[in-house]
């Protein structure tokens, strides 16, 4: 296995790796974090930089014993990645600091119609009533009983890269992208529940509504949701957290966020949608021709490439493009990177696992330049959907949606590095 | 679909679920819970029980409006789920509250040597040296510009369930078993490094250390740690949380966890393990004829019931018994159950995605008759390793372990449904 290093790594005259080209990292980078330091560092005498702070570190940590266990930990102090709220009602995932498929609980993206409740879990109710045999009153303790099942999903909101419909609006993949969100769910599956209370053989419909002050209401169709639809407590490994519906919620894998209603209290079966407000004045598309689509459940095949991306500084050498790709469709099976803007394409590694309805995360290892660029990454999934283009995308839907905006993203490089949003 | 529920659904003469064996719940139980709640709570109007506090929750959360997002979220004040210390420098993860297979990084189990160390990232380096073509000093970032994996892993210290060597001493599944955590881990393949600096053929071993108090070191050999070995500065998606060795730590797969050096500052190779304090004075297994293993690094497979499990209580009628199960050698093929002290065995469902090296959640339907019962599970991993009882182990280890404990644990359910650890 040395061996097979030895054979592998190329190597300068002085046995170093080569500044240019040959090794992955640029050398002028390396050493100026590293000047010095060999041996120095043994001894616990690296001098701070002049960046960075003593506030509570320090100077040696070898020098001093350090904190007890914690009953609930936190994170380090010198951390500081967070939600950018986009409304009142909504927040953003930082996408370009992520790192594998699961976004933190604390930083999954929120999306509340009338803020985030506060929810006494004992008092909570679950009513399940309509075309049912026996209309029944769940409390969390019941639905923790039945057997439980678990899954990794995204959840994206419909709105998710909304501002792109009329113009290169986000300035960061948080504001272009932040909207989409991926944990581990637990909790007892729809169909589970539905069989105890005995659901109508005509009923095909369901309303959901939630607790908060909105009342947050959608009607889903039983037929496409009930093999995988899960009324959720956890995230995560521990209960859900409070924006993301605390102390239940309901879960439909690949279906738009607003439709796996949060501080879920109560379905009710029927044979027609229930036409609510959000079934109306939101959560519709505006086609050109006037008419509105309807009932857009379905979250289509996307991808973004998170890093480089808009708001970041890269040096010329070595960089690793990294991204998200996802389908509410089922599994994505490709991921293709353009480094010229989309005139030639170049197939993405993916990592394991692959699961379906959930974040992927895609790798393509990249030498840069020097040069003006622009950089785009496409999806395909296991239904054989495409991630459109943007032409190809306005010219089904036109410019007027809010939701459903899918299309490839293009991130622009400048010669000095900077990393911005741009139409391509 | 609806037929489909028709079809599967058990129903009294009343079209109500029947109170025994057919319905999943006991109707007693649902309907405690649910009396006098069907309509009163879609007014608005529930009335708490006598046991839930308001403190801080409105009596109906849809007349007040609720919180605005928040930059990084927290949990429900009305969870309490707590690691609980089992020594000055450690503390067990709570698995009696587990869900799914992730543990929330802020309830990971804590095991450190001299405290949780403060470490200000922009000053800490990874100095890499001996038998190398060239030593070199890394910060952060260089780490981060290499090409990045991403794998879902458990770590287990190799004290877990060190308890039950010599007598049934933990009262819970956090007790016996706490020191096990699953996470997702984002860093860089060692082997990329170490390519980088060039390895000595004749290097065989390496030595690692980290930057705590206890400048905590353990010899590795190279060979059988080299294909998965990862330096890791994520955990779920996120900075490595502190007591998890912020921010860099390594990873080996499936080894005690021991190994896993945390606040991770030096790689040193060599041909020999280095025979540091931590692999004479700790973490060898002292065998029945005096002598003592070493370098026992593999954590076997293991389970273990999380529900119900020590310390619960249960009530008759359906009980799903829930569990986890791992191995360090690869993927869990097969869980049993047994619910007769291990005359007999069923297997349980696993709960995909079963990945190698990483906790995989196991589900088996129980209906608990209100008769004394030992309850055990045992499982299988995918190189045929079978999880021992605890007189095949003792047969072999004997008695004067710490470490590497992987019996069969036994739940003892008592009549009136309390829950305790015996040795069966």
């Amino acid at each position: 296995m040395t061996k097979y290093l030895q054979e592998e790594r190329p190597s300068g005259d002085d046995g170093r790796p080569d500044a240019e080209g040959e090794s992955l990292l640029n050398r002028r980078g390396l050493l100026a974090g590293a000047a010095g330091l060999v041996g120095a560092m043994l001894m616990g005498s690296v001098t701070p930089s002049a960046e960075a702070s003593t506030e509570g570190s320090p100077e040696d940590p070898t020098r001093v014993p350090g904190a007890a266990p914690t009953a609930y930990g936190q994170r380090s102090a010198f951390e500081k990645s967070a939600r950018i709220p986009r409304s009142w009602w909504s927040s953003l995932t930082p996408l370009q600091d992520s790192h594998g498929i699961l976004t933190p609980s604390a930083l999954h993206f929120e999306r509340h119609h009338n803020g985030v409740p506060t929810i006494q879990p004992t008092r909570h109710r679950l009513l399940i009533h309509g075309m049912v045999d026996q209309p029944w009153t769940f409390i969390l303790d019941d639905l923790k009983r039945f057997p439980s099942v678990s899954r990794l999903a995204f959840i994206e909101c419909s709105g998710n890269s909304g501002s792109e419909w009329r113009g290169p609006a986000g300035q960061t993949a948080q504001q272009t992208h932040g909207l989409t969100s991926t944990s581990e769910w637990t909790g007892v599956a729809l169909k589970t529940v539905l069989q105890e209370v005995g659901v109508n053989p005509d009923a095909s419909w369901m309303l959901a509504e939630g607790s908060d002050a909105a009342a947050m209401t959608r009607s889903l169709p039983l037929a496409p949701i009930l093999e995988e639809a899960m009324l959720c407590y956890a995230q995560n490994g521990e209960p859900l957290r409070p924006e993301q519906g605390y102390p239940l919620r309901l879960l439909i894998p690949g279906w738009e966020g607003n439709t796996c209603i949060k501080w879920l209290r109560r379905l009710k079966l029927g044979r027609a949608p229930f036409m609510t407000r959000e079934e109306t004045s939101q959560y519709t598309d505006l086609m050109p021709d006037g008419t509105a689509r309807q009932f857009t459940m379905v979250m289509d095949a996307k991808s973004v490439i998170t890093s480089p991306s808009g708001g970041q500084h890269i040096q010329p050498g070595f960089v690793e493009i990294r991204g998200l790709a996802w389908s509410g469709r089922g599994r994505i099976t490709l991921v293709e990177v353009s480094t010229d803007g989309g005139r030639s394409w170049q197939q993405a590694t993916l990592q394991e696992p692959i699961l379906p309805k959930c974040h992927t995360r895609f790798h393509f290892p990249w030498q840069w330049n020097g040069e003006d660029v622009i950089l785009q990454s496409r999806c395909l999934d296991d239904t054989g959907y495409r991630q459109p283009d943007r032409a190809t995308l306005v010219a089904v839907r036109g410019i007027n949606s809010v939701y459903h905006y899918n299309a490839i993203q293009s991130w622009h490089i400048a010669a000095d590095g900077k990393v911005s949003n741009v139409h391509a």
